[in-house]
């Protein structure tokens, strides 16, 4: 044994994958641990896949319903749509195996605001949690779990559960011990909530560890096993235009007086893009920045290394294997500096607004009158999900979306007439970004707004065929609020469908 | 003089509603009191409006922006729209004349969240503020101003503006005095902003009156004016019924154990079938209501006085003649069982999702998916606004919407494939109701969201259709998350437009 189960009880308990697995029933809910590749659970859930093939190949009927954090791996999301036995998914996912069984149709998902996951599954709203799967880093002499690389959903699931099984990695580090602020009121029910005593990003106010039920744990695992991070891409000229559009924003409003000038805490999407941008503030002239976002990425790292970001909050890592192994050998170094937190309270809608998050966020198009779309291809297909986009989008101090102007090597138009899918709306969406320039948003009606986004965002080739849309569209309207010719407004999308390019 | 002028100073100010308006500038933008058809100036913009069409009438440029709480009322809205004097309007509207400015292309108007007002204003993003118009029942000896029958955006714009104008209508009961919490911390802006002590619908955490800076009050102006409220129409059979299913869920929920017996504060829109609702509730089962709302309508009232409803909190009346009588008259009752606070407060993401409050909105139209539209006709044109529905809908216990399932006696479906416009997207959107039924979405993917709705919600005229348009759209979607056809999406739009009904 690792040394890592340190309460009698729990070292009872202690078993294979595979026996823990052949404990799960067809027809379950089972909630796992994981949020964007990390602090999932690392070996039950591809022995579970065996079992599922099992069952399916004496023809017999076995399905479950998938909880996560957010995203997981290939380890967890790959190898249960493999078996077509996930009946229903949520909250957020990313994997391809999972993204095909969805899209064949053969696994329903339901696509919800991170924030909103805690509260819906409290309330009763997605329907009875069979079981938590949870990973550790360690559990004490008092049954207290010490969370890994992610805290996500855990709290929420091991206290609905009926049933919970641990998975104790020591492939993380024990100095994450202290790194997590697990915040217990949070899952109060109404009228019973109260306030959330955040006022800046740092601020630590629960516990260190979850709390469990033990006669509930029927199973722990040990494991040794690396979270399944990937790499980051060289930044990309698109992405170092794009982060310096974002910084020359952030720049203005300090010079304008909107911002002091550490800024407010920072928020920002996964990816190279928001890599560019941390990249950006790390030579930048900021200092003394703080963040309050989902996920702390390599680029979070370096910027607390320079000095310039005093703290970090989060729910969850996603770092390179480089960046995640710098972080489990001075994880005592930087649990000083980085809280995580679960994610309804990294991503409630109180703390955002209190605090005044500065929002950034992929997607994967926008509308000539800003409405954003950051879930769907062409109207049906589901790429990842919403994710945190609309907590923060919501309820930032300002609300920004970056993309390139253009995707698959210039046929697709990231600006189009009307977007295929809306997942915020031209209500919540302040600054789009592309490597063309920045459209600043804020206080214009939609006619306005299409005339800056299509000159400041999009794609050359693009800004005449988007232009000669809002003439036609002015001409067939109903209305002058909105103009839309409703008969071509996707048209784009239909045009790409059918001939592989959005161009005419 | 009507005695409501106790201060010194304030006297010396008064003078006309035309000499005060000769004080505006062209290009100015003008922060009105006023929310839905209450405590808006009575005579100021009319006599605004008569200065802007002399300039016209001299060929001089004269436009002004347009900020309010909602909707006001012919005098204000309609008075000035008529004059094509609006350059910019913010942040709802309801009037025709006002719509009509809108659509023809006459106004520039930003329709945005009521909550996020405040924040766009004090955080600088919609310029500068000139002048503030607010009504008041008294200025006090202390100079403090004592609001009216609306609070909406009143302390932000005395707050933020350079000149300030106060009409003094003693229509307004003076004993409305108490009924007011003014809570000023929440004008903070980051990173000094702080947690909001509201626990329960009438907690009372600020003071009686809006304080003024006495310099920069340019002028008072005397009224005796009642607000243009308008009579609601005799309940009618659809009402009726979606009152019904919207209370069998309630039912239901405290049934499941998911709501406590006297339910969580209430929301409810504006309209009939809100008030429908309200008629609902006073014959139903539930004692001790409380209610967290935008607007105070008649049916709340009539609660009240039955002792169902213990306390209302809001940032406005909306009343029939007959009711803003009766609460005229009895405001001393009334002022311990309401309470009226700035719509940065009452719509408060912060409140409504601590409390767990139950939305439940209007809308133009919702998508097979579960997408609501609560804005456009047919895509371009505006009909009023987003209002607070997504204030409420993105962070209350849960998120209802009602509508006929169809309009213009039948030429409209209002369940359609693809919303023309999304104000709501599939991710806010909990429960549908119209007459012909309720579709719990909760828990459910796209696709069952999509038989649900169409089976419960749209009207037997529309099922086979959109039935049909399911199968069109699996055949040719892309992906099978949200089966689109992007070809025919918006073709029931585009058919109501071309021949007047979506009715093949």
């Amino acid at each position: 044994m690792s040394g890592r189960i340190r309460n009698e009880a729990f070292k009872q308990k202690v078993m294979s994958a595979h026996d823990a697995a052949a404990l799960v029933e067809n027809g379950w809910n089972v909630g796992f641990s994981g949020f964007t590749g990390s602090g999932y659970p690392k070996v039950f859930p591809e022995a579970l896949a065996a079992i599922i093939d099992a069952h399916h190949a004496k023809g017999e009927e076995f399905r479950i319903g998938v909880w996560t954090g957010a995203s997981t791996a290939p380890e967890l999301d790959g190898a249960l749509a493999r078996t077509g036995g996930i009946s229903y998914r949520a909250p957020y996912q990313s994997d391809p195996e999972m993204r095909s069984a969805i899209n064949t149709g053969v696994s329903y998902y339901q696509d919800i605001h991170l924030s909103h996951m805690g509260p819906q599954v409290s309330q009763g709203f997605l329907g009875h949690l069979n079981l938590a799967v949870v990973e550790a880093t360690a559990i004490t002499e008092d049954g207290d779990i010490v969370p890994s690389s992610s805290v996500g959903m855990n709290r929420t699931y091991l206290d609905h559960a009926d049933k919970i099984i641990i998975e104790v990695n020591s492939w993380q580090s024990e100095d994450l011990f202290g790194m997590h602020d697990i915040y217990y009121p949070i899952g109060a029910l109404p009228p019973n909530r109260v306030p959330l005593p955040i006022q800046n990003a740092g601020d630590r106010i629960g516990g260190k560890v979850l709390k469990v039920d033990a006669d509930k744990v029927v199973a722990v695992i040990e494991t040794n096993s690396a979270d399944r991070n990937t790499p980051f891409k060289a930044l990309d000229d698109d992405s170092r235009a794009i982060a310096g559009y974002f910084l020359d924003f952030l720049g203005n409003e300090v010079k304008a007086g909107r911002l002091p000038e550490n800024l407010l805490p920072l928020q920002s999407g996964v990816g190279n893009i928001a890599n560019a941008v941390l990249a950006g503030l790390l030579e930048g002239p900021f200092e003394n920045l703080t963040s309050y976002t989902e996920v702390i990425q390599d680029g979070m790292v370096d910027l607390l290394d320079s000095g310039k970001l005093t703290v970090a909050s989060a729910t969850a890592f996603s770092l390179s294997p480089t960046a995640a192994e710098k972080m489990n050998d001075n994880a005592a170094h930087y649990r000083n500096k980085i809280v995580l937190r679960p994610q309804d309270v990294s991503n409630h809608p109180e703390a955002i607004r209190r605090m005044g998050v500065i929002a950034c966020n992929g997607m994967i198009e926008a509308d000539i009158y800003g409405n954003v779309n950051s879930t769907h291809v062409m109207g049906s297909r589901m790429q990842n999900g919403i994710g945190g986009s609309g907590d923060f989008t919501r309820n930032g101090w300002v609300s920004c979306f970056v993309t390139p102007s253009t995707a698959k090597g210039g046929a697709i138009s990231c600006i189009v007439p009307m977007v295929n899918h809306v997942d915020h709306t031209e209500h919540d969406v302040q600054v789009l970004i592309t490597e063309q320039g920045l459209a600043d948003l804020r206080g214009l009606a939609p006619r306005q707004r299409a005339i800056k986004v299509i000159e400041n965002c999009a794609h050359p080739d693009y800004r005449e065929p988007l232009l000669e849309y809002v003439k036609l569209a002015e001409k067939k309207a109903n209305g002058h609020h909105t103009p839309h010719d409703l008969a071509t407004a996707l048209g784009w999308h239909v045009r790409f469908l059918e001939t592989g390019t959005m161009a005419l």
